[in-house]
């Protein structure tokens, strides 16, 4: 499988109780959409949250169920439901998610108790050997569903910023913690040979392994990451018209889509808002930019005279550290000031300048999982640490994500770095 | 105004009870739906059926209530469901009409109860000169919502054509009648000075007038629509890749689109079926072809030896005829094979080789309404007579339907024509 | 053929003369031109001077001199510079044209001769029924070449309005008649029944015949064209931003577009400039505006309160005038101020809102003619009356020109009518 | 300047005799040319031959004689003559070299020779400050005239090849050495902690710096480039048609352009040929395969259960290999099949796996030559080792050239890797 050591049998309430909690969640994060929002796609990138609810119950039942349990839906829904895997078939185009309005959001729940009641049996009633073999896929299918938990709640944020409306996805989000603004500081390492990736034992996914050995050359990270505030002073600085300060192909994305502030940013009455979780809310200045592009992030590090991470510096700073901060379960869906943390884990995805490219002695899983991650290892970048809208359970430092350069719909800001040689 | 006669007051018991039928009508049309079907966009040309039923009653608040009575909806609603008035203001891109998730369908249904209440306690108590003014405003309205009855259903199949499952809108739907293949006969016609366009009084759109004179060289038309079976031998004889038979863009856009059959069309298990309204079906040979372009149209009417009509040809012929056929209210809602009539109306919408130009002495309606027609005369062509999907009071001989040439998501078909002299 | 009656074989040597003098001229256009720039091509919709050389060439040789006698040239050329010939075979793709290097100028030269040569003997030596049999075709290249020149000339602009430099074409061009301002007047028509289209005998395009009656109803056309001075009042008025004046499409090309003046205008040093064949010049505000697309033409119209002309209006008055006016022969190669004509022939041509449709009873000819003009008749609009860069010879009343509404490399103009009933 | 350090003064001779001489072989590529080859632009991303030429010069004129000595060129060659230095200003846009037919080529070879006097008066009469300061920025100006001399060559062979007859650049090449196969060898190599990057004295781009530690695994290397009859092979096993062996954005590619093939190649008469600056010829089973993109390469490397290299391995081993092989010098302008060496250097560029990012401590220069390579450090990937186009004194171990991972029009190939542990 390649994806993690199977689980103990030993642990199979624990895995059962992650599985129903798992997947509660994706309800729970659904529950304050009608039927009609969790249908409509807001652009070509993002998917609608009934389709995220459906595509992670095809992915149990094609990659757990499949051959053990009849898992009751319609052939069709191989076709809607399967996202990008060419092992397994042709599938609809992208861009049409939006137009499957059958089946309804009902029967997709419907399919959902069916298939999680399969499962739990299954987990259940599984003799050892047979236990070990499904323990691992059903925790991969996990993993999957966490990381469909985050999109879901990014796309439907791109929905509602869609609308001329903005309207409020929760209205009982905690307001942001009072406004602390603290000084960077800056982390110094003196790098030498060091290791990076996922230990060989536990879950993690097939592009953090294996571990390996990298040397690195003296540098420090900046102890927070950059705030609203110091992209403001970018912005009144001239930072989106001076060509000097973007890579080419930034220069010409920035011209092209009339970009002049991040993503979600509205010039209303006077003054910078932000369209949030929360609704249409003034900016915080100390926390955390979000919704910048590589382009932006890269461009705004140049400005301040430092540069981006590399992926295996900020992991060498962030496997130090404990993974807390604010994530999902905090519960507050947007980015806030710096607190006890140096903000490795929650808040926005960091860009780092690394490629998504494989690590040494990387090969993809056989099959279909195979195509995991794999076949996107080019023209993409990493991202680090999780954000605000991440699964506490779904982190760490080892982790990486990756997005195309102009991509900046997700929790996505930034973290300077700098050579100290 | 310039779209009508007023009614006179005497008529206001029939206009109160049309104004409830045709508002009924597009309840019922929408009944067989569900909210998701209802927010969904097939694609830009295509509208959802909940901005359908939005639209048109922003149409009564906005150019009848407006001023008199308050209308009871959010100011944001004039973005979301203002078409293409720019008198009016800014509105949502037409591409994005599928992203109005809020308001809700339930919430659309309740504003329609809200002004149709308003509405008929207006045309109830208004004094004879305010019942004066209304009126004509009151029938615009109803014939605009027509209009959009016949689009709420094209926009429907066209959808549920995206569908891998293509999902049946009525499975209620008589079967249809059996197949009578008829031959064609010409209906000959001498020409000379004729009047065409609509009479001076009832209703009529803006572009169907002034009616006036034109002189016809002598023309035959045929005496029914173009068949299936006859399209089949034209793709058989190799018509979809003989650029000979093409008008030089119709030729780019086949090639473009890859077009090899009209719209709708599907080759499935060895025979050519037709995605319906009552779900995918063979195909009925002696029907009228349907979803053909403007393109296809004349590329067939080459092929057979013949042309299209133009307009004023065909409304010369049509004009002698009476106005029934397999209309709306027949509620077969796919076209059906020749009866006793020349189809004249009804079945198909018939392209003509008239571009939509303005008539002599043509001048737009002051005000908003002068957007209605007149912005659209140019590089689009006329279709008339109707189709299976068009309310029987709202087509008239003089009716001018206009679409661009690359177009065949409605219910679009043709009929021969050639040159006695 | 289709395209004339046959010249009397009396006129052998007239047709002998006419032919050398349209093949010199060619060559005079070319002459202040380098290899290099007779290899460029501006944009898709131009082709090099060098091309245009060649395919007049090619015109000759396919349809005249082939089969009578060797061509001369590799089979290559045959892919190399046929037009849009789908009866002849494939060709290579339009924008690709400047990359024809091979073969160079001196050989497309070289072959010019050849051709004129095998040509002249054939004229000479060719008996009575070959001679009339020849001499239709040979007057259809002819009537070609003469369309190539103009082509020629407004595709030399185009290339010099691309470069930042704005080569002169031409330094020796007499200056402009002194700026003599006109008041419009009216020319008045009472319509009714008239015959409109190129009559039966003499050398006329198919699509201008056949000659056939058509009904007018009153209206009037203004006495001269639409001058710089006017469309700078259009701007100022804000012409260019107001949605309202367009038609629907218009708007749309006009905001995808940027437009906010003629083609070919530029502001320079606080005042409007135009690149012309002369060079970078100084507005001349009583002549004639150019460079502008039918959607401006239309919305100027509509601002002026007037309409553009009907083709068959504009035919009805330019019939009874003679054909003389600032056409190629007066060397001037800007449109002028008007001076003793209403300028019905030369200067710019005029868009008409008329589309270009098949007459009543036109039949294309056969074979590879029969793309010469039928395949073009939609979505383009008729175009009237030549401009400066049109010979003489080549222009009549009848004439109908054609372009795409969002065309403007051309030197297109406008003259206003309005209703009189 | 952090391209190189000086040369030392004592190396003027040296210097001066360089200069002349790659000044005279960017003259001696073009000689086969005639003016209009010179001046056509294959697409955009090629340039026209003139245009290398002259900006060629424009790099002298701007970096080294501007302050010193008078250029002697018009303003507005700045503008046309300017690739992407955003630091200098304003500049043509690149898909309209092709329209810049003023200044003929006479002109810009009489510039060139104005340059080049001024330029070997300035070297000579130079003190020795003075020489210190200017040698490096010649060397520099070489250095980059060196690369274009490969475009030049590359682009007049995509220029070639989309002409019908693929003219000959050369017709007195050399015809490729007997074919002689060669197994593929593995050169093993046991990593660890290595240096890679130029050596801080001699010249080498700025991205090639600073020199720094990389750990590297165990690998392989083949000791020779993937041969057209690999790739025959590849494409025989159906490789262009299996999306499993490509990456997902790779797979796109292939749909959207329609490959089959390496570019150039054509199948005529039931044989795969080549278009090649020797003409189109038959493939050399043997030679290097030439003009994949990352794409194919990549998938290739998949197929045949192996890798691309790491451009840091790549460098391992290539650095402990003497500099010779078929490149420019070699006048053999197509790759060759393997001889003594192992095709490090020369033949065909090889694609690595690596993108091009700055290695670490990389600081682009100060002004406009910061623009050099720096910002194009995005989602392009390192290609090493030259062509058979690449002048012999411009290639080195560290050299790293970028290209997209969709582009292939250069002279691109690969070589095997894998993992050793």
């Amino acid at each position: 499988m390649g994806f993690g050591v199977p689980l103990n049998q030993d642990h199979r309430a624990d895995l059962r109780q992650r599985f129903r909690a798992v997947r509660a969640r994706s309800l729970a994060i659904a529950a304050p959409l009608s039927a009609e929002d969790m249908g409509a796609q807001a652009m070509e990138d993002a998917s609608p949250a009934k389709w995220h609810l459906a595509h992670t119950t095809w992915f149990f039942a094609e990659f757990v169920l499949a051959g053990r349990v009849a898992t009751g839906a319609p052939s069709a829904w191989r076709y809607l439901f399967n996202s990008y895997y060419e092992a397994i078939g042709p599938r609809i185009a992208r861009p049409s998610r939006g137009l499957i309005t059958r089946p309804p959001v009902a029967e997709v729940l419907d399919w959902r108790r069916r298939i999680d009641d399969a499962l739990d049996d299954l987990l259940d009633q599984a003799g050892g050997a047979a236990f070990a073999e499904l323990a691992p896929l059903v925790e991969l299918g996990l993993n999957h569903e966490e990381q469909h938990q985050e999109l879901m709640l990014t796309d439907i944020l791109a929905l509602f910023a869609a609308h001329p409306d903005t309207p409020t996805y929760r209205d009982d989000l905690a307001p942001l913690s009072e406004d602390k603004r603290s000084d960077r500081q800056w982390l110094s390492r003196q790098g030498g040979l060091t290791e990076t990736g996922a230990e060989a034992s536990g879950f993690a996914f097939d592009c953090e392994r294996p571990r390996h050995r990298v040397w690195l050359e003296p540098f420090a990270l900046a102890d927070r990451l950059v705030t609203n505030a110091e992209w403001l002073e970018f912005i009144e600085d001239g930072g989106y018209a001076n060509p000097l300060l973007w890579l080419s192909e930034g220069w010409a994305c920035v011209k092209r889509e009339g970009w002049s502030a991040p993503g979600y940013w509205r010039f209303v009455d006077d003054a910078w808002r932000q369209v949030t979780l929360a609704g249409l809310a003034p900016l915080t200045p100390a926390a955390p930019v979000s919704h910048v592009s590589y382009w932006e992030a890269d461009a705004y590090a140049r400005w301040a005279g430092a540069r981006l991470p590399r992926e295996a510096e900020w992991e060498a700073v962030a496997a130090a550290e404990s993974v807390r901060g604010n994530l999902l379960g905090a519960d507050r869906l947007r980015p806030t000031p710096r607190g006890e943390t140096a903000q490795f884990f929650g808040d926005v995805w960091e860009w780092t300048q690394s490629a998504f490219s494989p690590y040494p002695g990387f090969r993809p899983a056989q099959g279909a999982f195979g195509e995991y991650n794999g076949k996107f290892m080019a023209a993409q970048f990493v991202l680090r640490g999780g954000s605000c809208l991440t699964p506490e359970a779904h982190i760490r430092a080892s982790y990486r994500n990756f997005f195309y350069p102009q991509q900046r719909w997700q929790m996505m800001g930034l973290r300077l770095a700098k050579d100290l040689s």
